[in-house]
């Protein structure tokens, strides 16, 4: 079967994420005064062959810790669903 | 009022997206098969002053437009939900 994993991934709480402060600055200049915080992060789409929706929740799991994610600094949060292509 | 927008943005379908590619084919070389695509985009996250939580998506959505998305190659999604600090 075929899922499709949507994978978030974001500066954990305190982490300094200067790409978030360089934007933020930049909207307020352009007007948009009322921004407080912005902070930047991923955003994967992954479509995979599991043999069910938990198989493929552990298996993005796996792709995050070895190769998607920097745990130091950064949080994640997946979402799998049935995928009809 | 303080809100917290949620903005998924990602490559129109149909739009070559080399950085997907590049991971999915590390994801593969390191022993991840069951990979059939990998499409990368950006998860912002925006804590904004706004009168009610349509007014805030409102100011998302003119923020995407005018700074945070390129309309010719990516798609985007906002939720907004109000935010207690």
């Amino acid at each position: 079967m075929k899922f499709l994993a949507k994978i978030l991934i974001f500066p954990k709480e305190g982490v300094l994420d200067t790409q978030g402060k360089a934007v933020g600055r930049s909207l307020k200049r352009i007007g948009f005064e009322e921004i407080k915080e912005v902070r930047i992060g991923k955003y994967i789409q992954l479509w995979l062959e599991a043999a069910s929706e938990e198989a493929a929740l552990v298996k993005a799991g796996s792709m995050c810790s070895e190769l998607l994610v920097n745990d130091l600094i950064e949080d994640q949060r997946i979402e799998v669903e049935r995928c009809g292509l």
